[in-house]
Parts: C-alpha cells; sequence; structure tokens
C-alpha cells in the first residue's frame, strides 16, 4: 500500500497550505507514500468546486458527512474552524479514517480529550498541524537539545507576535469570535509556542498568566477570506471577546523556566514566532521571519571567537535540505506542511503515531486551558490540577 | 488558447526548478495560461524516465531533435549545459517554438547573438532565466528605482559569493571545465549581477576587471550529479580551467559606478547574491540569503529616526505575494521561478517579449566578454567596441 | 558656583566609570558645572591610594564617616556594596551633601524609604545611578513615546541576560551573597529593567514573579575584584543564596502588559539589556550590546516599505551626540555615565532634582520586593499594598 | 623617562580625540608612559585658547613654529590639515621631536617619503593615524589571519562608506578642495581601506581605479567646524574639485584579489568602514558601525552548525578589553584613539616604531598615488613603477 487517499475539509488559508504539501510531497520526496488528492469539502458549492479544480483535488463534497462516509478515502485532513474539529475527528476515527487536524485541537479542552480518546479508540493515525517543527532550523534546535549540546536547559523563552489587527477598524473576523476560534491570540500563536517548548524542552509543571483585549469593538465584517476582510468606518461594530495578548510564566518539570508571549497588536511583526533556548552549555535563538536561521552559541568554543552563529539550515547536514535545493537557497513557509505530510506518511508506513498527535495537542490544550484558569483565578495553576480532574471525571463516568 | 504545452531539455538542478515552476503556477496564479508538462528530455533514458515520473511530465525524450521535432509541443525549455544552448535554441525557433532558457545565454557571444537572431527571425517569444529578478523584494528595490524614490543612482556594488568549492578535494565538475560551462564564477554567478545592473540601473558603458583560478588542480570526479559529485584524494586531477573569482568596476550610461565580484571561494557564503544600489534620494540593500528582505533608507525620513528598513517583502504591497501567504509568511527560492514562468506565460498571452529575453541575455553575455577581454588585454573596454564589431561583422559577411 | 567637590566612597568597577564620568565631563560639556575629584575613600589604603592615583583624585580617605565629615566637599557618590549605601547616604544627607547613589539604592524597601526621607528632609539632591537611561538610543525611545509617536503603549518587554557566573566553578564572589548584595540578578539586572519600565511606560500596578538558582553551591573566592574572583576545582564550597534567574509579569497602570526577565545563566549574552515597546502606531527595540542603535517601526510608514528601522542614535539630532564625534562614530558603555553626570551638575545648578533621583530609586525597590513578595506568596501582588503598608508604617510609628 | 611631553598642531575633529587619549591613557593603561599635555597651537588665538582650556593642554601657541621650538616639548602630534603635514613634520624632525601624523601622511607621495627620510634621518619614533587598527575586533581580525586560522588569503573587500555631503546644498569645506586635503572620499576614507589591507593582507602589486565627482559644484562655506558648515540656497558657488568616490580593484603580492570603494555618496551609512577577508579555511567581516563586532566564520566547525558568529569582542581574550569593562560592556571610537597612543607610547619605551609608521604612511600613499594614476592614465598600475621612479629620482638627484 503506496497510496493515501486524503479527504480534506477546509479550503481556505490552511487547505491551500496542505493542499500544496500534497502536490509537492511526491516531487521532493519521491519514496514516501504518495497522499491522492481524492476530495476536497466545504459549504459553499462554487466556492469548493473552484478550490478543488485549483489545488488539484479529484471531487468535492459539501457536507462533511459525506466526505467521512464514501469509502474511497483513507484520511480525513481537518482544516475547517475550531470549533468544528471535534465532531468531524470523531466521527472520521469512527469510520476508521486516519486523521490529520489542524491546531488547535478544539476549542475545549473535554473535547480535545474526546478527540484523543475516540482516535486511541478506532486505532488510526492521528496527527495535528503543528507545522512549526518542521522548519529544518527547529529541527536543529532539537536536534541540539536532544544530543546534550546545549547542556541542562536553563531558559526557555519565546514569542509570537503579530500586527494584523493593529489597526482598530481591522474588522470581527471569525478569529476574532470565542464561538468559533475559542481564543485569541493564545490559542492561535501561544498554542503553537506551547508545542514548540514541549517539543524542545518538556512537560511544563505549572503556569501563570495574563491577558487582554484592547481593541475592544470592531467593525463587523462584510465578508471574510482567510485572514483578512473587509470593514467601514460607519460599519456597525460587535464586542470582540477574544485576547488580543496572552503573556504567561511556566515552571517546566526538568526546572527549566520559561516566558511565553502571544499578541496580535505588535507592530512590525507580521509573523514573529520567536524562541530563545538557554542551557548550561549553550544557546538557540529562532525567529521565523528568518525561518531559515538559527542562531547558536556553545560555551566552548574558543575563548577569543565565541559568539552566536548564524546558521543557515539549508545544507545537508540539515533535516530534509537534501530533498531541496543547493546550500543557501532557501525555502519558506509552505515547506513547514510538506515535511509535515512527509511525517505523516512515514508514520502511516511504518505504523506508529506521527509526530505530533492528538496526545500532543491535548497536552497543548490543558497548558492553553490552565493559562486561562490561572488568569481567570488569579493563581499558578499546576498541571496536574486538570490531570487529576480529568481522572476524576473519568472516575464520575 | 489557455494552454501551452513545454517540452524540456535538462533534468537536474534547474530542470527540478522549472518543473516545480510548472507545476505550482495554475494553483497559486489560477488566471494564468497553464503550462502543460508535456515531454522532458534527456541522454540517460532511465534517468530521464525517472526524472518525468518524479517531477510529472507526461512523457520523455532521450534526443533533444525529436522534442523539437514533436508537433504537441509549444515552447521548449533549455536547461542542459551551456554549451549545448545554441543548438537546440536555434533548431526550436526554426521549428516554431517559444523558448524558455537558462542562463547564460550561451558560452560565447557570438552564439548568444546568433540565438537572439534565430528566435526573432522565427517571431517566437523567447525568456532567459535570470530568476533573481523574481524575488518581491529584487521587484520592490526595482519598484524604488523606477519610481525615483531613490533619486539619481550614483552606485551599485553587488557580490555573488559561493564556498561550495572551497575544499580543494571538491572535484572537477563540469561546472569547473571551460568547454561545457564556458566560464567560472564569471559566467555562473556574475552574470546574475549583470542582468541585476541592467534591471535595476540600466547600461553598462565599460569595465575592467581581474579573475584568479586559486585552486587549479582538482580530482576527476566519478560521477556527477548537480553541484555536487565525490572524488577521492587519490583520484587523479585534471586542470580546472575556468576561473575561481572574477571581479571587474563598470561605469554605466547613466554616470553610475558598479563595483561587481563574483567568488566561489568565499567561506561562509552558501549564496551569497548580493547587491546595495546608493541615490542622491536613498538606498536599498538586498541579500539573497534573506531573499525575502529588502533594507531601505531614504534620505527624507525624520531626522531623528533615520535608518535602513528591514522590509519584510510579504505584504499584499509586494509583487505577487497577494497569491501566497499571509504577511509575514516567507517564501523560498522556487519561487522565484514560478513568478519567472508567470512572466513568461502572462507575456505569450499578450504578445509581447517576456523580461528578460534573449536580447538581455545578450547584452549580458556582451559585458562577461567585455570583462573578459578586459581582462585579458588588461584594460578598460567599452560596450561600444563589441557592438561596432557586430556592425562590421554584419557588414563583412 | 560652578564647581562641585566630589568625594566617593568605592573604587572597583563603579568607582571607575563614576570616575572617568568625572574627568571627561569638563572636555566633552565645558559649560557644565565641573566636578572636582577631591576625595575618594575605599578601606585598603594601598589600593584606594592607587586608585586615587589612577582615577585622578586628589586625595582619599580610608573611613567614609571622615569623608563625610570633610567641610571641602559637596557632594557623596556612594558606589560601595549595596548593603552599607543606607549608612552613609543618611550621613551624607545629614551633613549637608548631595548624594549620587548606585542602585539598587539599598538592599530592602524599608532602607531605601528611609534614604528618601532623609535626603528630602536635608533638602540635599539626591540621584541614582541608572545610567541606561543615559544612552542616546534610550532617550529617544523616550521621546518617541512622549510625543506620542508610538500611540498608546500595548506592551513593554524587556530581558537583562548574562552569561558571567555560567561556569559551574565560577565562585561565590560578593554579587552572588544575600547579605551584601540583597538579590542576584533581580536587584542586580532587573533593577534596571524596572527603572526603564518606569521611564518609558509609567507606573506598575502588579506583578507575579518566579525565579531560581540553578547553581547552588559555588567555590568559595580566594579573593575578589569587581566582577571576576579566582576559584579552584578543591575550594570549599558555600551556598548561593541569591536568583540566578527572576522573571515576572507585570500590568501597567495605563493598561500595557509587561514582561520582565534576568539571568546570570543564558550563554551567549555577555550584557543583552533589551527592551521592546509595542504601541497602537508604533514599536521600538533596543539592546545594550548595540547600544548605539534603536529599532523603530512605525505604521503610518509607506506600505511598501514598512519594517523596523536601524536608527543609529549618533546624529546631532540625538541627545548629547552634538558633544561627541560625527555621525557614525559610536559611543561606548562609559558614556552613559557621563550623561549621568551631567544631568547631575545641570539638576544641581537649576536646583531640581535630578533624573532619575531616590523617589525612583524607592519606587524601583517597590516592585523588586512586591516580585519577590509575589515569588514567596504565588500570588500576583498590587504595588498599592506596598504603598498602603508605608502609610500604615508611618502611622504606627 | 617615564613622561612624554606632547605639543599637539591642530585642535578640531581629531585634536579633540587626540587630547582625549592622552587624558585617558593613564587611567585605563597606568602601567604606560605618561603623556603630559604639554601646548596645543593653532592660529586662532581665542579659539586654540578655549580648546587648550577644554581639552586640559597646559600652555598654547599660536605658531607651529614656535611649539616646535620649545624645548619642553619631546613630541609634536599633527593633526592640522593635510596640506601642511610636511612642513611641521620635517620642522620637528629635525628638532629631534618625535612625531605623531595624522592621515594621509601627505597630499603628495614625494612629500610624504620626505616626511619618512627625514624622520629616519633624525632617528625619532614616527606614528601614522591609521586608529582603526586599534579597534579591538580588528585587532581579533589581524591575530585570526597571523595565526593561519583564516588560511591563504584569496579575498579582501572593502568598503569606507559615508553619507555626510549627500545633500548638494551642503558647503564646499575644506575636506571637499585638493589644494588642502589633497583628495576627497579617495584620501580620507580610502587610505584607511588601504592601509586595513597592508596590516590585514600584506603587499599590494598593482592596482585600477575608478573615480566621480557627483556634485561639481557646491556652495561656499560662511565659516567652517570641523566636519561641518553652513551654506545658504543663494550663497556663491565653488567648483568642487576632489573626488565623491574612488573604486579600485587590487591584486596583492600573496595572490589575493582586492576590491576597495570610497564614497561620502552613500545615503544611510553615516560611517561605514567595512572589510570581509576570505581564506582558505574561513572568514572574518568588520563593520565601524558596529565596532566592537566582528563575524567569524571557519570552515573546520561542525557541519550543522557552521556559520558567521558574532563575536563581541569585548573579552578579556580580546586586545586591551582588560582595561576596560567587563564583557559585553562596548566602547566606541574614541577608544581606538587610545590605543593607538599607548602603542606610540610603549613604542617609545620600547625604543622601537609605533605601528603603524611613517612607512606604513609612504605605502599607503604609494597605493593612493598609483590608484590616481590608473585613474588619470586608464590602466593598470604596478607599485613596482613608483619604487623604480622612486630609485631613479634619488640617482637623479
Amino acid at each position: 500500500m503506496e497510496l493515501i487517499r486524503i479527504g480534506m475539509v477546509g479550503y481556505k488559508f490552511m487547505g491551500k497550505a496542505h493542499s500544496h504539501a500534497y502536490r509537492d510531497l511526491p516531487m521532493f520526496f519521491p519514496h514516501a507514500i504518495k497522499p491522492v488528492m481524492k476530495a476536497i469539502c466545504g459549504r459553499d458549492r462554487d466556492a469548493v468546486g473552484q478550490a478543488a479544480q485549483q489545488f488539484g483535488w479529484e471531487s468535492c463534497e459539501t457536507d462533511w458527512r459525506a466526505l467521512v462516509a464514501r469509502g474511497d478515502i483513507d484520511l480525513i485532513d481537518i482544516n475547517a474552524p475550531s470549533n468544528v474539529h471535534k465532531e468531524i475527528a470523531v466521527a472520521a476515527a469512527r469510520a476508521g479514517k486516519h486523521l490529520f487536524c489542524e491546531k488547535p485541537l478544539s476549542v475545549t479542552l473535554p473535547e480535545a480529550r474526546e478527540m484523543l480518546k475516540e482516535a486511541e479508540r478506532a486505532g488510526v493515525k492521528h496527527m495535528i498541524g503543528f507545522n512549526y517543527r518542521y522548519a529544518p532550523a527547529v529541527q536543529l534546535a532539537k536536534k541540539l537539545v536532544s544530543e546534550g549540546r546545549l547542556g541542562r536547559i536553563y531558559h526557555f523563552r519565546a514569542w509570537f507576535l503579530q500586527d494584523w489587527i493593529i489597526d482598530p477598524q481591522f474588522p470581527l473576523v471569525w478569529r476574532l469570535r470565542k464561538e468559533i476560534a475559542g481564543s485569541g491570540s493564545h490559542g492561535d500563536l501561544g498554542a503553537h509556542l506551547i508545542d514548540l517548548a514541549h517539543y524542545l524542552v518538556g512537560e511544563i509543571q505549572e503556569v501563570i498568566g495574563m491577558s487582554e483585549t484592547f481593541v475592544t469593538e470592531r467593525p463587523l465584517p462584510d465578508s471574510m477570506t482567510g485572514l483578512s476582510g473587509k470593514g467601514s468606518q460607519d460599519a456597525p461594530k460587535g464586542k470582540v471577546d477574544v485576547d488580543d495578548a496572552t503573556l504567561f510564566l511556566a515552571r517546566f518539570a526538568n526546572g527549566a523556566l520559561g516566558s511565553f508571549e502571544a499578541s496580535r497588536m505588535a507592530p512590525g511583526h507580521r509573523c514573529t514566532n520567536s524562541f530563545e533556548i538557554n542551557g548550561s552549555l549553550g544557546s538557540v535563538k529562532f525567529d521565523f521571519e528568518r525561518m531559515n536561521e538559527l542562531q547558536v552559541y556553545l560555551t566552548d568554543d574558543d575563548e577569543d571567537i565565541q559568539g552566536f552563529r548564524r546558521v543557515l539550515a539549508t545544507d545537508p547536514a540539515h533535516a530534509y535540505m537534501d530533498a531541496w535545493w543547493p546550500p543557501g537557497h532557501t525555502i519558506g513557509y509552505e515547506h513547514t506542511f510538506i515535511h509535515e505530510v512527509l511525517e505523516l506518511m512515514n508514520a502511516i508506513r511504518e505504523d506508529r503515531q506521527p509526530q505530533p498527535n492528538f496526545a500532543d495537542g491535548v497536552r497543548c490544550q490543558e497548558v492553553l486551558e490552565a493559562v486561562e484558569r490561572s488568569i481567570a483565578e488569579r493563581r499558578w495553576v499546576r498541571m496536574s490540577e486538570l490531570s487529576e480532574e480529568e481522572l476524576e471525571e473519568g472516575i464520575d463516568r
């Protein structure tokens, strides 16, 4: 079995990124299982039909239930808005389909847990779309940590800053509405940071956070497309009920200290997904706006030439880069999805869960939830509280 | 007519980049003419068959003459080694095919001129692969110059530095052999700088250069693949007869001063294709290793906040970026080819010559030739010398 | 009166920096009151005598009481270890001397408050050594904020990272002992960040922090000089009772969110005193390791050239730079002290309190204290708690 | 003899920088010979008197002949305009004074040679003010080259870019007049690059250049102070007879290729004195606007973490830095002069010629002259031509 037949729900920003990944994978990673772009699903028949043609899907559906019911589909890719993830995922799992779901896994922790349980019960493969892991420079950071080249980890500081809503007239798109998006910068941007923290440093033990909505009312959008939308000065306004910014401190199980910040109100930052790790033997720094680079400092360099090195992670020594272009020829955002899909295909072939999977999605959702609770209750929240509650809930049932 | 059927000669580094461009174009620029990947051609039947399958070509050929003779092909894409460009291009033009040829146009100036003449005579469209023009940050530089926002241009300095042959044991691959490649860093890297100079500043009036081969013997390669190759310490050695580095000074017709440097012996530079322009009102700086960025300085900024701005050319205000991802989500090397192919498709639809075309290739070749002559004769060479010679040659015939 | 006669306590790192400031001031700011380097004081007669000669002091003392008692001294400069600040400052104030005290004002909040009260009661001028305010690039940040060019402030994030104790064999110098230094990175580095926050953003309303000592035992030092010291592997060890790192979140009175981090365990960071401010109209970024630069982003730049500008704050338009060298000729760490002393001299002439003064020192100490309390009690601490307690204490007396 | 009594001619930009160096040396390098600031000389009695007081000179003179005649002076420091260097230096040498002369040594090569001969004949110490050698980061570059850590040198590229005359209304100050300054950017900025090339790479064998004056007329200045001046739109204009920009290519005796560019018409560059060296084993990059940093790349770094390191040259392992502040606390432009004066004092004590000395000044002048000749005659000029001419001239006499 060297083909996997994909059915995808959603066709906008993430739908485009995923579609492209399926298209490009066989060309650059010809030895991987080939994803077959079987069907794409969306509610607007014209729009989804147009997307199918443009992106290269064989067919389209307007009801995700119909998609899930199809016998010629092996894997359901879910990149619809977050509030419908769970229902689709559960149905697909029950139909025996493998799952690839965009982050955050769901808008609430219980739903996320349910998704994991259902996927496990169904015995299918399940992946979650924390694509930033798959930048080669991030892979290099992981390698340096794993090989002990940074020593004992002391600090993880991370910030994901954007500025696309800095204009108070930017409209109230779905990403700014709690019922659909779950949260604002916290779940959208902070979720990525939390996953990177888990990936690079390990378990978080406790957190305390703070958040704010600086612009509390925005024009209602006339139409919504991807991240953007159009509003007018005179348009009626609606209340923004998600956070513009959320910060939190964390203590990791291994003793490291963490600092996290997610904001959509940081002018000049289009997509600054950035982290730094300091360990007893060295440090690394990453900024997604220069995603091909990792800054690396090692304490054992000769004493007269110590300094952060700008490593351009495009050499054959770097993950995935053999498949692309010669050294120095950089790759872009969309490549993270291709590498992610490669991992998904490899995991299916090797009959193991892909990394990251729904368990990682739940772990991330737990931290998101703990931070929100810490904000609401103005106190440190231990991650163990949430798992104990889960246990109790389980017992109660 | 909304389809163009492509036949491509060559299937290695550039062949892969071009193939990918044809694949991706319809997805991201759905309103463009669609290139149909009809046939790919190479001498090694197995290898080209494998490439056809991997890259997505409908069929393959092992003789470029057969390819050119096919009736179901509208355009011939030539990315075979430089020394065979001319023969293929001339035959294709005579067969009425549009042409897309990698740079340099040919290994000698007379051949390049012949290619242009034949293409013009045939009335076909002809494009040359100076892909770096098509980085959005370079497009922004062009826009700033064209709109006069940098004022009168004083300086153009450019350097294309690489380090892939820094190891003296790196083998004598075809790019280091004059009979196949024409020249070394000069024609490979310097050609790109010259084209950017033409594009951004204008005509060059006179030049004087200097070149060097630092490592004069290298192991003969056992096999050659793309840029790399494998040699051993004990392998027999061959003479390197191309330049490792070529530098030259230039005076532009508009009075600007130019400085050019191409080298493959600059450790730490994987692909530093970099230029800076200084004008009476401002400056711009570009480095391909950070290809999404343009540094911009304007003299009329407020006096307390003057400084180079790092513009991340990923906003909707930047060329092509509407077709890709939200601001801050960068693109990579391969995108320059997609934009280039878009220009090719648009030019065909609009019945005009694409930019850059064979005339630009000839202009570039003239400068390459003038620099070589200036090196051989140790004197300034005016570009007018070459055009006068051409005129005379024409008369003589 | 155009002379101020200085008596200084302390002659090591800060003593050297202050001495140099007094020496250089008249040359570069000839219109300022001239500080006369009257006497320097330290316990070790030979060492202080040597320092007097080297730094250019007219005389020396070995007992600070004798210094304070001298009639030919107008101002006492205190840069001895933090635990003796209070006693000296109080005595000097009572003797009618102006005060210039290094930060932190003292090791406890009550002592700091007492110092302020005594200085106010005595009617003398009092300054505290938050020298980083006086980097021209920081002055530019202040100007941009004050003039409203960044709009409403949303975010202040700051980190002061060093790595001088990253080696576990680095000895237990006085800066690592609570009884002398009061705290570790918190009071040493964090204090600077807090002062910058007060200066650039305004009052802090509440805080919550976290701290850690990663290396809990270190060799006892054989000798101590400035920041360094010598230890051996076999040396007896002592307990480190100050923090290696302290982080905290803050909410400002104006609604901005703050994130602070101080660490001495961040490899590759020699002296990264860095902050970023995001406002509704723009952002600025500063890093002391590139102290002549401020990164500035403005949302109203033309849409195709938006980006952080690297402003080299060495133009005549920048604070103090007229006194130094032509644009582009940078200054260094020690210049912050010269500018600071200029402010001190100007304040004395103009009969006003210098900026920052002991009131700023107390404000900073309050935040340091609030953070420590928040760590001990694992809860948010409002700054108003501390002022209410002060009020009550006052009533109790 | 542990004192050297200085007499200085000139009191503006360089006069200030030198004065400060003499003032600061004993404080930071207490073991060096102490320079005694005996007398300063300038034609304007009031102005020089004011400078003497401000800078800390014991006395002043208005006639350099009187200064040279004084018995209480050991060393003459010459930083008057370039066209008077020779006369003063020769007289001072004949009077047995040591010499410290700003660059360029003189405005013509014969004069420069005469200065060297006279200094040698008199047996005095002679230094020339190529201060950029004395940035610790440049010293580090020198160390890496000298120790062979960069291997065989292939490339030296250097550019010294400024923008202080970019405004066409900037007046015709003395630095823009050939009779006083000798040349424009070439002798002012290019001279520094040539000295760095000599210092870091070695002898230059041949050169070819190009230069331009972009703004050929400028308002006559009402007054001139340091680099600046004031002009008005309606002011009468004078002809600019020096170069705004000069570029040249060079071949070094050791086979390295050189590229040099000096311009005062490069917007955004306040003082970009920058060079890069590529060798067979590594590269270094320097930019004076970030003078505390050296970028270092080594080919033998581990293959997954190769990259340019930003070395902040403020560690004890770096030249001079032990005398200053802890690591990470940067120094500025003026420090290069302090280190330069330290070398001067050390050379006097050790009875050797300081580095760089008048011989280096002549070498530099020879290259300046060769470049000018290459421009005038539009041909490569070998450095040996100039030395042969010198020989002939010597024979003719």
